[in-house]
């Protein structure tokens, strides 16, 4: 077969990029927001790519959802009430439906055009999350959701667009905006969020650590490598009470056995040792870094 | 200013590519055995390609040798004599060199003009190891050299161009290679190979751990992630006597504190942990993958 | 603006290609014979790309289809009946609308779905053509269709993708084809067939020359230059009778004034004489090649 | 054999650029005023490029620099002394030398250290010309070197790279530069000036022509397609009393016959028809624009 004609190129500033050919486009659209396109990329697979940054493949969109997911919800005793906000694939509910501990999941998603895109274009992601009848979709500004709510979740799970300048993702990751989290969680609540590539360029992922270090008691950075990324992604997990650091093999171990339906694929005790011990100058670097990302001079991604 | 106008495509089959640019072109050439470039990329600073394969990049190369280096060194109660074959940037010998306990080290390389390029452009690298009273360098294919030490040395560390189809590294990831390995170490010798990429497309790195668990008692794969790569990075460490797991954070943090001269970035008690705990489905993959590398039967990286 | 991330790629074999910025797919699909997309490209406007070929450009789509078609519809003296080969997008026969004397197009091509989606979605290259009650268009593969065809056709223009080697479109520019052409028109009638690029690396556009010259007692090569593709783009004009060489300027003024509905943009006397007259390294090549492309041993471009 | 790995991007601003594997780099280095590589390329061969932009390719020079050269210089009844501005691959002196007539011809070029590269790493273009008696070589800034000349020249011939913003080639295309040009110039001289690219988003090449004309009483915009430069390429002849348009075909070979040494391969006089017989739209947009160049109001390319 000749070379591919068209690519997908995911640009790190000027200067890198990772290019891809695309093999078949399922879907390309403008919605209210953003630029979404669904397309098929070798190796990877199905891919779903929002204003021109990778969002998830098919090949390992799991080992994403699990890093998003389990770690917290793992953590805590018995998650009955999550909230996610974002994830408009519909796999992060996936995964947090397949415990069997949980009654309710609220998802909100200011974008509703794009959870239509997803429910028709993305059954291998959502493979019919929306239709659980625990599942409550709302659409609606994130932010403004939180708001009316105290007191309310064990997990908010936070699986969000990057923040980049001029997008309304960059108020989802401020120091207001984690109280308004904090204020939403129970006594005992933990959360989690996306924290965007741990690339050499860029510290966001540090500053993200220190902004919701800076609200709640307890605050873990961690990793895993997500190959579709071609980079390390972060996840930064607050919590009220639970420290996961604290968490046995072996008790992560039993509580996988007996809360989670299925098999997981990428969780389990040893892989949440080697998500949580970083290297050195990943330490160094999140101990040095002391800015806070705020409403008033939030952080964004370097473009 | 306008955009850069010479790029290094480094290619992932011929789907994908990571695509760099060039700011500066320090040398180009064709040696008897491979075609080196060095050149200036942003971000990464001066980077080091063979045939097209960014080797190493002043930006994180020492993530990528400390990760090479000191987990067998350490492991080592009193690592004296110690094998390095390739690594003709001259970094690996500078990692093992900082080991107190080191009294020779023995580097050998094939490719005599990759070598004076080196000395004259890649300062930053070897910063004078070559010039090392302790350092032996012998021009020689490291297969021959192998076969004319038999209990020789403490630690033996592999660190050639990955094992591409017609390319004479590919003798060098074999059963009968390894054996030849076991041979020359001591009795409670170590040895690690960079093991390529844990690419998503490809399980060299599985069917090089299956081989030196054929030969070696104790066999660990770690790894750690290199920017530069856009990969996570695979080690394969052959054992006589002792093995990694068993070593606690406190022992090697006490081995690194008392045995190593200077401040290492990456690797500490906490990194150890982080190289060594694997996510489930790598180790999954490990234990499924039986194929074991042979010179009748070699294994090559997809290309 | 940040850089843009979805390109087409036009590969020139493996070693040199030219890459467009895409900033909307308006469509995306495979019919029984290509692969389509219609997408728009800075510059150039609407494109066409089929198979991974960019056929024409809103932007410049002018330039070749007055090229391709004024010539021969000139050089006639009163050009009723003409017979367009491919073309789908409508342009072709949109131009040959435009000349007074024409009283029936039949245009053929084998792709019905391709004509859909050109109907569809390439209305300004149409431009309502297909609903002239002068179009009769059939569903046929082109060369069937000569087969049925004796002394027919004042005009035939031939509007194809490149012979590509496993393309049908090999068997439509070949000694055997031409001769179906010749016996398709009439004792005076001039047939005209795009001959693909012109780049150094490629003399197919002379084996189609030299094959038509097989054929038909007046074949001239002429060329145009086109921004989109980067290159000029030969046309071979074979004729029975009538020789473009001898058209002075102002017969083909006047003939244009008298004969053509609107203004064109291209095409006139000195555009002519620029279009005809070649560069004395093409005139050389041409007269050299005297390969034949037959249905036994067809010619296809380099891929 | 796989895909190569170091490419050249020809940037046409931001969302167009032509690429081209790089096989080998022969010099990369930077002049006091200029970034310059010389590669090679496949299909093209050895290529010199500066800041960015292909100069000219081994496979196609001959095309640039025979229709620079000789239109200008056949058109004189008989050029003694030649003035050639830049050109400092030394290809156009060497076409300027094979006229039998010519005497002396200056060159005049500012960056010396870039004529010391082409005369060791670009032998194939000037075939040793630097080293032609008749050549007299001066490093200087070409406008300078015109102050101090007048009434001295039959043909002055100007190969500079594009004005580009910032450039202070910029100043080499304006009315006053082409005033002391004209002034330089014997009372039947001739000069020609490469134009620019004729691409459709640039109408540089038109400003050049209606500022050459503002000067002399007879300009005319030729062109010719050279495939390296995916482009036509523009160039306008001002001149003080002899017509190009008026030269027959029979003149031009006759001259060629009895001036030029040796075998042109594109120019004689069916070529000089077809590069000074524009297409329609040319005309008409080179009629339109009357925007002229100055020192206060310089045209660039655009970026």
């Amino acid at each position: 077969m000749s070379l591919d004609w068209m690519w997908h190129v995911e640009w790190y500033g000027k200067t890198e990029a990772a290019v891809y050919a695309i093999r078949r486009v399922h879907y390309w659209g403008k919605t209210k927001y953003q630029t979404i396109s669904i397309v098929d990329i070798p190796i990877r697979g199905k891919v779903l790519i929002i204003d021109g940054k990778i969002q998830s493949a098919l090949g390992d969109e799991w080992i994403y959802h699990e890093a998003l997911v389990h770690p917290s919800m793992i953590l805590h005793p018995y998650p009955r009430r999550v909230l996610v906000l974002g994830g408009g694939e519909g796999a992060t509910i996936r995964e947090v439906l397949r415990h069997k501990t949980v009654e309710e999941v609220v998802m909100v998603d200011i974008d509703e055009e794009m959870i239509k895109v997803a429910r028709k274009y993305l059954t291998e992601w959502h493979q019919g999350s929306f239709d659980d009848p625990r599942v409550k979709l709302v659409i609606k500004d994130g932010r403004e959701y939180l708001k009316e709510n105290e007191n309310e979740y064990d997990v908010i799970i936070i699986d969000l667009t990057d923040p980049v300048k001029g997008s309304p993702s960059t108020y989802l990751y401020t120091r207001e905006f984690y109280q308004l989290v904090f204020r939403a969680l129970k006594e005992d609540g933990i959360f989690v969020t996306q924290s965007t590539q741990m690339a050499p360029e860029s510290n966001v992922y540090a500053v993200i650590y220190a902004t919701v270090k800076s609200v709640f008691p307890i605050a873990r950075l961690y990793r895993i490598f997500v190959p579709v990324f071609l980079q390390e992604w972060a996840f930064t997990l607050g919590s009220k009470k639970y420290d996961p650091l604290l968490l046995t093999k072996k008790e992560i171990e039993e509580r996988v056995k007996n809360r989670i339906m299925g098999t997981l694929r990428l969780y389990d005790g040893e892989a949440h040792l080697g998500m949580f011990n970083l290297p050195k100058y990943v330490r160094q670097l999140i101990n040095t870094i002391d800015r806070i990302s705020t409403d008033d001079n939030p952080i964004y991604l370097p473009v």
